[in-house]
């Protein structure tokens, strides 16, 4: 059994707190938070505290707070020689104070209060700075996802850069689609269809196979009409930059 | 039953063809293109012409063609008062020769020749000169798909606008996300759940509430830690242009 606590409680953690509490072997013991936490049904059975030196004995502390904070929280800490891993994408492992074992588990996903996630695909990336606390995060890892990878702080922090594209810029972009239609009195529904399948597409090609649209045919006529519809809209910047390194792109490959 | 000729045979004709012909109440009388293509099993009986001269009478004649050649092509038809549609999100229905009776029947969805899609649930917008002609087009949709919609070129050109963002503009951001790993030795598998969940997101939530990111909460040091990564990267500029809007939008809401 390992038990596990978790020190804050915001997307991230209660995230994994909810897929820990379920898992086999693992037990939480305890929910710290700054500010207090009313633990609902079904956890209602699950310690918490917002007092630091109330936190209890466990196998592995998970951190979950803002990136900023994460230093001076983990130089606080009331104990040593602990496993203390954080759940951050874009935080080094030497962030964590030395005065306890460090490691890393982070779920590459979004995370939502408002929308349950199911873990069993998410990559779990982890670091330790020894191998028994490696296997240990693995096997808490894998009590809940079938893509536990050992990644070190750099790549990390490179993959977490791929993440911020593929997740927060692709939004954004999905934001200027809603913003569009509802300038034409249309429904954001009508592209829901076209927005799931272009993240599918990926599933069996590769994005450079998957790539279509006026800009990769270099269609003049059409980057035209959409710049001129655009007019002086603060979207036409992302038009134009995208349909540039396309054209380049495509235009190399010829 | 509605006799369906196909004009063209792209990637749209192509998935059209391939939908309408298992429909019931439609027979695919026959397809056209300009250069010879073999009709392999299972559509090895269906009529195939590359003379222009020999098209055969059908209830609607769908153009699948590039844009810019869709006026001169539907000039070059040798016969008049039939129904002829293109399949065109950019392009309004005036493009089409007057000679015969216009309409478009433009399904909104990425396609591709190497991937099935399902039609069921893809919208199919249409447009005609009059109402008998809309009735017959809708028919003819709704025999594949549960999402007809009537709309008008001007503002299909503006979907069309949306669907390069959330279609063109996002796949290209899956390309910068596979290339960023590629240079760590990272398989881009690693992204996949996060990009299949940033789509589904929006099912449930709207794209305004789905966003987070460094951005978002105007992470400062996380957004130089970044721009550190990208170094000169040609994805510098996509950072920056991102991260510069959503700080802009982000705080004007805080």
């Amino acid at each position: 059994m390992i038990n596990v606590v978790f020190l804050g409680f915001g997307n991230v953690n209660s995230n994994l707190f909810k897929a820990l509490h379920i898992a086999n072997e693992v037990t939480v013991k305890q929910v710290f938070n700054r500010n207090y936490i009313k633990m609902i049904s079904p956890f209602e059975n699950i310690p918490f505290t917002d007092d630091i030196s109330k936190i209890e004995e466990a196998d592995v502390y998970i951190i979950g707070i803002p990136d900023d904070a994460i230093s001076a929280f983990s130089e606080s800490l009331p104990f040593q020689n602990k496993l203390i891993v954080h759940t951050s994408g874009g935080v080094s492992i030497d962030t964590l104070s030395n005065k306890n074992r460090r490691g890393i588990f982070y779920p590459l996903q979004t995370f939502s209060k408002e929308r349950a996630v199911s873990f069993k695909t998410i990559p779990i990336c982890i670091e330790t700075e020894n191998s028994q606390d490696l296997d240990l995060l693995r096997k808490l890892g894998e009590t809940i996802s079938e893509n536990v990878v050992e990644i070190s702080s750099e790549k990390r922090a490179k993959l977490h850069l791929a993440a911020v594209f593929v997740n927060n810029f692709t939004n954004y972009l999905y934001q200027i689609g809603r913003e569009i239609l509802k300038n034409e009195d249309l429904p954001f529904d009508l592209l829901k269809p076209l927005i799931s399948e272009t993240a599918s597409k990926i599933e069996t090609l590769s994005p450079e196979e998957a790539q279509t649209g006026p800009a990769k045919r270099n269609d003049i006529k059409t980057i035209e009409k959409h710049l001129h519809l655009l007019g002086d809209s603060p979207y036409r910047k992302f038009y134009e930059l995208f349909t540039e390194e396309l054209k380049h792109n495509y235009g190399k490959k010829l």
